[in-house]
């Protein structure tokens, strides 16, 4: 199988954003681009979870391409939910990887700061099972039913969860891309509004704008694309044998290590899918990062800080980097290859040279894991 | 690169159905599964061009693979408007391509007629460029554009355009599985009401519901996916240097051709995007399979009847078959497999050794052909 590498990296400020989709993701494409040093790829990528809703536009492939100046180039449209930029890049990945194309860009994005927040939650809502949809289900209430199973069944404390917000918005303060880039206090999270119980305000992701692309090439580059993974469980959460971890994570982590050649103990630092905080300990455990049951007191102790053993989000996450969703499996990797490269400023790991994304579609019914090394 | 083949094809009837979406794709791909003799596929693609709208769910890859029975089983989903079965073909060709997976169940499907005629058009009108549609563009006054250029500088015939809905209708009476099963004759045609002058109903695909798959392997099987090609276009028609001509059609022939080996005259017969009548003509020329200027006349000779020289759409077409948008580019492929294993029953095209499927984006600005031969 052809080595598939990252050529270029790119992205837009994440927050509130006034300009239409089209030119978000045109601008993070040519961010892209010129940092790869490509005139024209061979085949764009385009990764939005739901233009049609979100914006008002169909054919978004096509339309963003145009947008672009490459009305020629050929593109196609992924969508796993809020996974679906993760899935852009494994799309991109498999057309180098067969020698397809030579040169792939791969653009994710999502505008939905000027809808109000009931009609965006009701659309992202809609990628739960139907039937558990009758019973008001929306994704805050989903991720509190199985923050209230971590915390009753396993133990974790609400101060480990909340901790996880802490981080990564200290974090964020050194990311200038990042939608959230001030420091909270874990009284600010304690006694943020409830939304779910017993998730409040700020063990939640925002709603954010944003793009971000890859630029990925057979040509040899400084970073490697080393594994992808992908995973799958049940629509239907209550079909589900666990709720304190997530089968679709287990399953791409292994995939991914598989084809990578190495396991969880080689990773330096990882961008992990924390749109609720719980999710990141809970990630943590799944991908093999940290033993079992022992991702709260990790989290606590520093380990996952910036300056510990494993920085875990050194972008901010979802938590407060944001979190455009089909933007956000793309703006991970974006930070991976910045980390790998050394070029991330005052946030940088010192001395990493593998790094882990995760991405969860759904409530975790088709997540990601994608490794990229130094080379 | 891994040659890949077909184990397996399945199609629902087209038409006016009313089973949910999901049904209609889970029992296209239980079919095709059960053709293949594959228990678990390794992965899944899913085309549907816009579930959220037309049926009400997201996460529709999750939501297939579930309903199912696969839950386990990653699967994701392609758009690329209305070929979007065809970019969802490719996509599992690449990956096994690639050689990431052995065995992928390709599957699309829409489901429309329960919706008003007017809401459905405005839906599949958002595939065009956004200020264009200020000005009331819909796809019929595109395309009646496009036909009344071809009439008036190209000097093609009401006549010659409306005898591909008579040939189509012809072939459809003979598939059992076709939405429109009854012949129509040319006052037919000509005597059906206005659509978007010069197109009258006859000359326009019907809005159908249904689902069709394909079981793609590495496996050695009786049929191979030759050549595929992906070409491009401006969104805004008024950007095109031709209207009478589809630049996304003749750049995906030239990479399906490259591909394959061979050219257009080894082609033994095909099913072509007709979704309205006259873009079966243009595309047979910017396909090659008829020279410049000759296919109203090779159309009026019979040529591209089942029993002429190179039949087009056995099947009956977009036109008669029917058009489940993202199910059509896998319905023509399962149309080309049945042809080419000599199980097409009374629409069988006699040595039969090479197919071509042709789908059309949008307004032509997302193209695919997909050339299929007989191992």
């Amino acid at each position: 199988m052809q080595s598939v590498f990252v050529a270029g990296a790119g992205m837009t400020r994440i927050g509130r954003r006034s300009e239409p989709l089209r030119e978000l993701m045109a601008e993070a494409g040519r961010v892209a681009l010129a940092d790869a040093g490509v005139e024209t790829p061979d085949a764009i990528v385009v990764a939005t979870m739901n233009p049609e809703e979100f914006v008002g536009d169909g054919n978004f492939a096509s339309h963003v391409a145009t947008h672009l100046g490459y009305a020629g180039v050929p593109a196609l449209r992924i969508e796993t939910a809020t996974s679906s930029g993760a899935a852009a890049v494994y799309a991109g990945f498999a057309q180098i990887a067969a020698g397809l194309r030579r040169t792939v860009l791969v653009v994710g994005g999502e505008k939905m700061t000027h809808l109000a927040t009931p009609r965006v939650s009701e659309i992202i809502g809609r990628s739960i099972d139907p039937y558990e949809r009758t019973y008001g289900a929306t994704m805050p209430a989903l991720a509190g039913l199985v923050t209230r199973a971590l915390m009753t069944r396993q133990g974790v404390t609400l101060r480990e969860i909340s901790q996880v917000a802490v981080k990564n918005h200290a974090h964020a303060t050194r990311n200038p891309f990042a939608h959230f880039q001030q420091a909270v206090t874990i009284e600010d999270v304690l006694e943020s509004r409830i939304v779910a119980d017993p998730l409040r305000l700020m063990h939640c992701c925002p709603i954010s704008d944003g793009a971000a692309a890859l630029v990925l090439t057979a040509d040899r580059a400084s970073v490697r694309i080393a594994g992808v993974g992908h995973g799958a469980d049940t629509l239907a959460v209550r079909h589900r044998l666990e709720l304190t971890s997530f089968a679709a994570t287990r399953a791409a982590a292994r995939e991914a290590f598989a084809m990578a050649g190495f396991g969880a103990e080689r990773v330096d630092a990882a961008e992990v899918h924390d749109a609720f905080a719980p999710f990141e300990l809970i990630s943590l455990e799944d991908l093999g990062l940290v033993p079992p049951g022992k991702a709260g007191r990790a989290t606590l102790d520093g380990d996952t800080s910036l300056d510990g053993r494993l920085p875990i989000n050194p972008s901010g996450g979802l938590k407060a980097r944001g979190h455009p969703l089909a933007a956000t499996g793309v703006a991970q990797l974006v930070e991976c290859v910045w980390q790998l490269r050394g070029r991330a400023g005052t946030r940088q790991v010192p001395d990493v040279a593998r790094m882990l994304a995760h991405s969860i579609g759904g409530l975790a019914t088709n997540n990601w894991v994608t490794l990229l090394e130094r080379v």
